[in-house]
């Protein structure tokens, strides 16, 4: 019988497909990314083509030559310049779209990828976007800074090179307020963090966790939205990524690039999205919310039903996909 | 600039990318539906193959040969028969996958289409869809039901034959009652229903209508998530599908016949998915939510940024793409 999970952080129910569950293997997408080129003379985050991007915001060199760089979005969602204004007329209520959208390319190789960098690499990137993170918040138009990947065709990108971006938006949006309101009325009712609380059922159940350190926990959710959906919690109780200390930073790194590298060679190359998902610095205190990172490899499709109900229907089961990533040998 | 609109029916932003807006003709799809054979022995929903579908839930005859057909769903979501069971163990909260996965087969042609069918057989498979809306409630473990359709591979239909889907689920999703919430406190700021009151924007506005008729008027949104996403909203004030009339839906079938045939010849038959957006027949009297019906072509593909936020980036301009519909002939 499938069984309908209530995933208490994104709010929504999943129907977990228990009996048409399919098996992991059968999700493997038979790809492999070192058969495309290292370098490629029409990509435009390539060295060499420095000039096609739009003017540079930040590098990282050595030996002189760049290992990671920062650059505005050719085409960007949000507007950089320009004054934030706000306009209610009866129900028609816009903001100007004002804030950022950066790319942030994390190596002169065209054919890499997170899953497949040095550690030490998938830390300086990491390094990165915190940096930026805790930068796009100083902008007073900004209310909002959303660290995301997109990688393979299949999960929205248009560009081969690994990137992820940043965008910082003039508003918060609202899946963003709902989770904060549900996890405010759990401290309330518990005296507890909802995601804290997460972690201590996760150890206690055991059976979804992929990798434990001692400072982040990666696991397949009780109620994952789609098969591998996974989750990197940090354990320290903390609301904001600007908040992630250097041994933290480290720590994160590994279990990053393991459970990429996991992803990578159990299902071969899927496409995913990774989301960081926080509260802004100014908010760092709070004792209900907790920052974390969503890791969701694009597996199948979404229709009309996911778009009626904003449930989702996982044809996988989480502990037997858990079972699997802990198995597959990265080296 | 680009303009942040606010949804306030779905209740999220939307970023209207004003400047590197697309064209409508940008979107076409270079399909044709009809290059398809009018039969297909290998289809599950073809006439002969009536054995390959589980046991017939209802039919419409003609002359002794059925026009439609209601059957299960091969493969179904949650589970026909079984108990419905709920089980709250910390944050493990889950209830039995049981209730109803319909398949609504609404032609014995495989390569027709809403879009191309005759209006009256529309009309048909309007009442056939309220039929088994109404019926589907009558199921004592049932809280909600929706009725959609995901045309084409790309709007996530694995068979080809013209066909919708019902599924009744045990449990009311959140984003049902998250809306629902959110007209509520309009109606009590305003003391009027939200829908009623969109309906009086868009006829002032006038620059988004696609049709007008007697009882429904079809839309894109002011805050259209996605290119071409459009809003059939009946004029009169009623919470439940289950409660249209004969002329209601003769003129709805008129609506969507009209809207699907300017988007099948204006966009070269895009994928889309339909959805009707209801509250259950017994809240019909409930004054501040309003049924309507939602067409979303698939257009362009969602990423990390959509996941993160639960916002959505829409590349063209609702009232462009309203100009456009309304000077597609059809005939």
């Amino acid at each position: 019988m499938p069984e309908l999970r209530h995933n208490l952080i994104t709010r929504e129910w999943v129907i977990i497909a228990t009996e048409r569950a399919k098996r992991p293997r059968d999700f493997s997408n038979h790809k492999d990314r070192l058969a495309a080129p290292a370098h490629a003379d029409s990509c435009p985050f390539c060295p060499g083509n420095e000039s096609k991007t739009s003017e540079e915001l930040h590098r990282i060199s050595i030996d002189g030559m760049w290992k990671m760089r920062v650059v505005p979005n050719k085409y960007p969602a949000v507007n950089r310049t320009g004054e934030k204004f706000r306009s209610v007329n009866g129900l028609r209520r816009m903001v100007t779209g004002v804030g950022l959208h950066d790319v942030i390319i994390e190596s002169p190789l065209h054919n890499t990828s997170l899953a497949l960098m040095e550690p030490e690499d998938v830390v300086t990137a990491l390094k990165l976007y915190k940096e930026r993170f805790v930068e796009a918040y100083k902008d007073p138009r900004v209310e909002h800074v959303i660290i995301f990947k997109n990688h393979g065709l299949g999960a929205g990108t248009t560009i081969y090179h690994p990137h992820a971006q940043l965008i910082a938006i003039p508003i918060v949006p609202v899946q963003h307020r709902d989770r904060v309101a549900a996890a405010m009325q759990y401290f309330d009712d518990t005296g507890l963090c909802l995601m804290c609380d997460t972690i201590q059922t996760e150890l206690e159940d055991a059976n979804r966790i992929v990798i434990e350190t001692e400072f982040f926990l990666t696991f397949i959710p009780y109620a994952a939205l789609s098969p591998f959906h996974t989750w990197i919690f940090p354990k320290r109780h903390c609301a904001s990524f600007s908040g992630i200390t250097d041994d933290e930073i480290t720590d994160l790194g590994f279990h990053l690039k393991v459970l990429l590298a996991k992803l990578y060679h159990g299902l071969e190359d899927p496409d995913f999205n990774l989301v960081i998902r926080s509260s802004r610095p100014k908010d760092i205190g709070n004792e209900f919310t907790h920052w974390y990172m969503s890791i969701m490899p694009k597996l199948t499709k979404t229709a009309g039903f996911e778009l009626g109900s904003g449930m989702y229907i996982n044809q996988s089961l989480p502990e037997e996909n858990a079972e699997f990533l802990k198995a597959v040998r990265i080296d």
